[in-house]
């Protein structure tokens, strides 16, 4: 029903060395222990769009300009994956000043660092083994966070009680996600475990469901209704799943991602209800929260609209909610810091699952220590209040004025139809593309919009991830491209988006 | 052959709620999506000794010693994992000096870092996305990083070149050893993939391969040669492991986790023409490399030993090694930092290898600056040179007493037989054990070394790992111990342990 696009550059070794090189894999390679025909086929199953061929070339390009080849332009602009601060914005300048004197403990005697930094420093250290970051915490992170984590949630949700037992911290929400699908995963043929997930989709899940060998069940958005979730396209979706696998858990992410919908309470009320009468297990992706721009929309956790539908609900719908330190203001992406809550799991599994994560030690710790900033962030009164906050705001509101910004030029692009960006940090408008271009790209084995995209990329140096790695309804056309350059840089950008559609438009017409 | 024991105890509810939830439980287990039954059943054959059943007691314990129950002792002493800084060694100066730097650039104006310190710290932030630490890295790892670390192995092996392509970085070596598991591991019935590991091993192993649903193939250390490595022992195995599996990989860990013993040049050789002649691809875990402290004894890589023996071997052998920030003299675990370096790996696998750490984003880039200083450490000449020398001469010396010391007295305790410690951070004495007490522990259903360790721990205070968790010949019985407690209190846990083996046997004869 949709197509992923593979296909990785492999680097290349040094010049000189190739003849030779050739010669020698030519000889040797049928001897090989690990070969692409004997390796693990479930990964060569995986494909991982926003960082596949259209990234690698890129990256090529970036170099090839640095070496001094002349291009149409002097700079390549990557707005393939959604990475704030490779795109400028500022860190916080107090999640950082704590995570520098928790590197360095000696700076807590210094006078350059405000008390409260200080003091959350002070209480991350003591939560540690020996006082350092560089001790292993527990598997399931560290009690202190998890606690700071449980307050953020029950604030969140107006109260709706939270557990610090249930929560887990991660290396970043894909660690999470990869975590409890394995759990989940099981089963062989008709019984195969189902994974149901939105096309479009954020490649995590297909990368993760092609790995562990599970059924990746398709359900679609309503491009034409603002990517919103139907429940007749779902209950279509599981019936159809029914006749060949056991369709066992759903996927939603809201904010949505690469689709930019905030989901209405209304909506999620009926997914809920849907899971629980279809035997669901929930996973809702809730990574950009914070990022919520367009009027009339807000964010409702899954966590309280399950509690608000009453213990009926609230006590059997099982439930992990993913969070990270990655997107919403903070951007903190290389820290890899995340965390998930469960709900309803039974206990026997919760076992299973601290076991699980136990193999792998723990998450690291400087990015446990930046979540806990995270949910336990300054306060009224504290003294660095008051920049904390004028970061933050500046931040998204950046982010809500480049939402717009994105959504109103792609509008005034004849072909280019662009839903509003409500929130997370991604346009994925629909593109026509014209039935000479299609031919070309399908005689060269290229998905159409991957031939757009890396024809626009070879032309203009802009990085957009075409559609087909996310997935998307058969004949129809995106890309996506994320909101985050500077304010003047998205500006051109979507100029020469603009500019490149055209000629596009009319060289294929 | 050998038996690993599993269990873990469920985080207890509030008391007031328990009768309440177990009803709750009883109505609804049977109903949840996701039960002990439904569950993947490899993830429920998983098992993790290093923090299992006895780690969480202690933790159990330490919590009732805080809340004030009498014990026979005052404190928890764990030696049941790698973890130096939590055991009170203090990290290395100039690391943290670097990583504050990263994480708060406004300190580089300040003049109380040393130049060096701040030349560091700009080279790692200018190879960063937007100069910061929470961009994204290429998920192959920073480039200048893995530039750093190929001119470390090169200067380590005497000049063999290392290319920075095969050099890939890690969430800690696990993480590595997982990702090559992964793409190792495949098909069915007799012609799934077979692992060879030690016995006893390092329990990450078996845990990834029962997760993954490979065959774990046994070779057995030889304890009476100081936990050398037989030829004959390894053609035993895989001549046994022939009859009903695939084997295509042979993992070694030297220095030796948990047995300590460091390898010699002529057995590594061996090991590589036995690799080489029956088409093993081999996984080599080096992450001990500076831990050697035995006079005589001397850290040879694998890779370097493969390229002595010449192209007939360095073109073809196919190997992996890895190295971790964890241990050596820095044991900075909680930055879970690490890399791998592939050697005649068939490029279309590792294009595949690049893709699939692609869905995972990139390590977390905290860990991969602080590998960069661990691989590009003060060199004469520089700043902080004599201090960084100093505090690393005097940590590694400290261990070197520390393993000697240990070896020494558990020597001395009858029932007990302890191997040099000539590496890593580990003894793994053999134990005498009565036969009464393996009956009462068989009656428990209990591993007789779990049986003493708990009860150890419960008497004494003191968390060690029964050698039942990694593996030992049937009707023989270890327990591991790190060497990393401080001086004093290391004489203190030895000084106690031999009172309770002491007791433990009168007890039970």
């Amino acid at each position: 029903v949709h197509s992923l696009s593979v296909g990785v550059v492999a680097a290349e070794p040094p010049r000189g060395l190739v003849q030779e090189k050739m010669t020698e894999n030519a000889v040797f390679s049928q001897n090989k222990v690990l070969t692409i025909d004997t390796m693990n086929p479930n990964v060569k199953n995986v494909e991982y769009a926003v960082r596949g061929p259209i990234v690698q070339r890129a990256v090529q390009i970036e170099k090839e300009l640095r070496e001094g080849v002349k291009k149409p332009f002097t700079e390549v602009i990557k707005a393939n994956i959604g990475d704030a601060h490779a795109m400028g914005q500022q860190p916080i300048t107090f999640f950082r000043q704590v995570l520098a004197l928790c590197s360095y403990p000696e700076l807590l005697k210094d006078n350059m660092f405000p008390e409260d930094a200080k003091s959350r420093a002070r209480r991350i250290l003591q939560a540690c083994g020996g006082s350092s970051l560089g001790a292993y915490s527990a598997s399931q992170g560290i009690d202190c966070v998890r606690q700071d984590v449980a307050r953020y949630i029950e604030r969140r949700d107006g109260g709706v009680p939270c557990d610090p037992d249930n929560v887990y911290l991660t290396s970043g929400a894909s660690d999470g996600i990869v975590t409890m699908l394995k759990l989940l995963v099981c089963g062989e043929g008709a019984s195969k475990t189902g994974v149901m997930i939105s096309i479009p989709q954020y490649p995590l899940y297909s990368a993760a469901l092609a790995e562990l060998g599970a059924v990746q069940v398709n359900y679609y958005l309503n491009e034409e209704k603002c990517w919103s979730m139907d429940l007749s396209e779902l209950e279509r979706s599981l019936a159809e799943a029914r006749k060949h696998c056991n369709p066992k858990v759903l996927c939603i992410i809201n904010p949505g991602n690469p689709t930019g919908q905030v989901q209405s309470r209304q909506c999620i009320e009926d997914v809920i209800r849907f899971a629980a009468k279809e035997h669901l297990f929930l996973m809702a992706d809730e990574v950009y929260q914070d990022n919520v721009y367009a009027e009339g929309c807000q964010f409702h956790s899954f966590k309280k609209v399950l509690f608000e539908l009453g213990p009926q609900y609230s006590n059997t719908v099982e439930l992990v909610s993913f969070h990270s330190t990655s997107k919403c203001y903070m951007g903190e992406c290389g820290f890899r810091g995340g965390y998930m809550e469960v709900i309803n799991m039974d206990p026997e599994v919760k076992a299973q699952l601290i076991k699980l994560v136990s193999v792998r030690l723990c998450p690291a710790v400087p990015g446990q220590a930046l979540m806990d900033l995270v949910v336990n962030s300054p306060q009224p009164g504290e003294p660095s209040y008051t920049t904390f906050m004028k970061e933050r705001t500046t931040t998204l509101s950046l982010l809500a004025e480049k939402a717009k910004l994105t959504e109103e030029i792609l509008n005034t692009v004849p072909g280019i139809t662009c839903n509003p960006v409500q929130g997370a940090m991604y346009s994925f408008p629909n593109i026509s593309l014209p039935q000479k271009a299609i031919k070309e790209a399908k005689a060269l084995g290229q998905a159409p919009d991957m031939f757009y995209c890396m024809k626009m990329l070879e032309e203009t140096g802009i990085c957009l991830v075409p559609g087909s790695g996310f997935g998307q309804k058969d004949g129809t056309y995106h890309f996506r491209m994320t909101i985050l350059p500077p304010t003047d840089k998205l500006k051109l950008l979507l100029a020469k988006v603009k500019e490149f559609h055209q000629k596009f438009t009319r060289q294929y017409s």
